[in-house]
């Protein structure tokens, strides 16, 4: 089986790399030696219905604790493997949701990096990276990040989760507008003392130029920038910033061509008319931040010519152009980053990244590195024991071609959602997808959410996004057969609700 | 040694804990089993300047891909042992700063854990704790921060760092808010509508009401409450949030309670000005956020009557309490939290958490906590690895008594500061301390920063905060030898300084 040899070699690349290269390594244990014997379940068991009776039960212990009305159940991670999730109560499900879109290769099960001395001090001495970083922090950053920055950048900032990531991009591009507004980098005596107490021209009235329908985290600078579901935002005090729409397309794309340009058109005029209007305001718009396909917010996708137009739009106003793949980047799309199917040399400023990547964070180009110390700075500002992982996450998607693996499964998925949609017209529409990164329009809400669970009591594991929706986010090791074994599953959940 | 009594025991306690309690576990390797050679080195021992030239190569390679203005050095962390930390130069010194106030227990070397299938587990596949957390974690939330919870609290939530911590203990703050003023926590459709575009009433014109001179970190929601130095500041859009002064107080505090009653009843005078103003400008206080001890701005203290007072004051106006503890927590001041020696029942609505406790995170009363899913949310939530490790230090704290070794260490270090502070009066001033959060006043910034240059060049570590303070933040295994030898280096140092 093929992600049998994955999980061989995953376990191989960790034992050759401790070996050969880990400063300090004292010894290698016998576990790590050892040759694991990972295998991956051959399809789905269901033995009671989800939640089961331990997850409800542990539901009922959290509850005491936090608000558990998010939780779906309770897993058992020891015995989930490649893409199938075990939950406590002995159900395994092929995990087409992967915790939010956040497994790369699937669960692993033991990984023997932690055997060697100098891997554990990774993971136990957790170091304030921004002023004493470990010895192979260059090399790690250099070995897993860097070795997949998006072209024209070479710098990479980590960080602790996404939203992180985003609010600190964010302030890269303030103090980069404001320095180019400056026209040198030297704050004067009003600016130090004004800011202090909030106030401008210390705390500039700038904007973040963002679109309907995204989603760019939950702490509060990036929150004013989501605009995807009002239970994220409601209560919160926000910034008065530019909202532009998002192209709404039909799908499939290449069936609609005049259409959708007509209505990228609009809303790139829209994006230039609110530029010139914030600026007007006296709230100029420092960065513009959007997603390849808006994930959270229904996965709304627009073609590469409105990005290269939106990109010019931004150049033209001296704006920073910030590209979130938080949700879409580390190789869903069959690239490694979705920007990559716009076919840019220079595709952004700024491009963010969580999830699959293991550890936050952003890259950027040069000029947006903040100009003095301890402006982009926090304690842990990371977490280095995730770049070790990443690491080796990588090095296992090339050996094994995951990206070309998921443009494979990705094209048979959307063949079969495109076969369904035909079958069931009346319930299925606009089926869209890059790679394996697809979703598919139910409906109505309702519908969708019945989908989502009789599909998981089969052994199916899904997620919704937008209104209607339902995103699909496989692991990178969702082979055909896995395509096949979920199309099986979820045609006959759609035949349940003709 | 009693440091090496301590590694011992903490290997041995998480030896035990995995045996006999790790769910899933299937095996403890040879390696877990092994007695471990754990010691502490005896004194600093430096070999070259700080930082040497393996610092400096790797800091220039660093600096091609990352600010790098705020890298002190590279570490060893692999030959790192309890108070003392390595450089890669060789250079061994005595740790008073532990990465900015966030190493509990000094440097631990091996951790026999991470040979433990079911706790590799728990490192390998991060859940999205949201949504489907593994089964092992009501049991080790009660076993980690419940069994530290602060008085009147029983709900905790965790999340990835100090900033997010803070950012959604203010969402939820604004959340009961709002529900407080609507009586009732169903949203109107124009709440709905508005809060997707940023505006009022569905994103209310609420604040939080914050000190000079605090820190509660640096994404845009926390920076509106930071006032400790305008770098963190400058640059970035912030909130129209009243700004109260923090007492300015003489030390010792005992010596001029007069006065300091005085100045004290003027700041909260002007807390409750701010909070009708504000209210009057539409602005509402939803929430009052302080720390404890203001530590980045310059370990600025208050006397346990103040923050009554101040509790008070919250409580009258509607406001919600926030105790920022991210820095003052886990032990430092000789209690588990700093709020401790108030000696209040109830001592705040919310107390946020992260550092030592190696998780981010906030306890809330019961009310604060968000009405509805998914409104205090995000993929990750935190990462369960590190509530493992906190359960082991909790273990530890609770087992070797540190907290009574933190309060003797503590007396040993404000004596001896006071000492040298009689033998130096122009050079020295205002020597604070509870527990060993200590700090002293040097004659101006020059003086304080060329002190912190010299006293690492002879291995001893420490950290500025504030104009011109010196800031101690050993870890908790900082024993009264310890303190003796850091006084005897600082000593040398004042006297080449006089």
């Amino acid at each position: 089986m093929a992600s049998s040899l994955l999980s061989r070699q995953l376990v191989l690349s960790l034992q050759q790399n401790l070996r050969l290269t880990a400063p300090g390594c004292r010894y290698v244990s016998k576990a790590a030696a050892k040759t694991q014997m990972e295998f991956e379940y051959d399809g789905p068991s269901m033995k009671t219905e989800v939640p089961g009776p331990r997850s409800k039960e542990l539901t009922k212990q959290l509850g005491e604790i936090q608000n558990v009305g998010a939780i779906n159940f309770f897993c058992n991670y020891e015995e989930s493997r490649g893409n199938y999730l075990v939950d406590v109560d002995g159900n395994r499900m092929l995990d087409v949701y992967t915790q939010i879109s956040s497994i790369p290769i699937g669960y692993p099960s033991e990984f023997p990096m932690f055997t060697s001395f100098s891997s554990q001090s990774a993971f136990v001495n957790r170091p304030a990276l921004g002023i004493m970083p470990p010895e192979n922090f260059p090399e790690k950053l250099a070995e897993s990040l860097l070795s997949v920055a998006p072209s024209g950048m070479s710098r990479v900032q980590t960080m602790a989760c996404g939203s992180c990531s985003n609010e600190n991009a964010y302030k890269a591009m303030f103090i980069w507008y404001r320095n180019k507004e400056r026209g040198h980098n030297i704050p004067s005596d009003e600016d130090v003392s004004s800011c202090m107490i909030n106030q401008s021209p210390g705390c500039p009235d700038f904007s973040i130029l963002s679109f309907m329908g995204g989603f760019h985290g939950r702490t509060m600078g990036c929150l004013a920038t989501t605009h995807s579901k009002a239970i994220h935002k409601l209560d919160v005090p926000s910034f008065d910033w530019p909202i532009a729409p998002f192209p709404k397309l039909k799908y499939p794309l290449e069936e609609f061509t005049r259409e959708n340009a007509q209505e990228e058109a609009r809303c790139l005029e829209e994006v230039e008319d609110l530029i010139v209007q914030w600026r007007q305001k006296g709230r100029p718009v420092a960065g513009i931040v959007i997603e390849p396909i808006q994930a959270e917010g229904g996965d709304n996708h627009a073609t590469p010519d409105f990005f290269k137009k939106l990109r010019n739009i931004a150049h033209k106003h001296g704006s920073a152009f910030h590209v979130d793949e938080v949700q879409t980047g580390g190789g869903a799309t069959g690239k490694f980053w979705a920007h990559e199917h716009w076919g840019m040399d220079d595709p952004a400023d700024i491009v963010s990244f969580s999830k699959k990547m293991l550890t936050g964070g952003f890259y950027h180009k040069d000029e947006l590195q903040a100009d003095k110390a301890y402006r982009i700075f926090n304690t842990w500002m990371g977490d280095p024991s995730k770049n070790l992982f990443l690491a080796e996450v990588l090095n296992v998607i090339r050996r094994e071609n995951l990206l070309e693996e998921v443009t494979r499964s990705g094209k048979t998925l959307l063949q079969g959602l495109y076969q369904l949609q035909d079958q069931y017209p009346n319930l299925l529409s606009s089926a869209r997808g890059q790679g394996t990164f697809c979703a598919i329009d139910i409906r109505d809400d309702a519908t969708r959410n019945s989908i989502l669970l009789k599909a998981r009591d089969k052994g199916v594991l899904l997620g919704g996004c937008g209104d209607r929706s339902i995103r699909f986010r496989p692991a990178l090791v969702f082979k055909e057969y896995h395509v096949h074994m979920f199309l099986n599953v979820f045609s006959d959940v759609l035949a349940e609700h003709n």
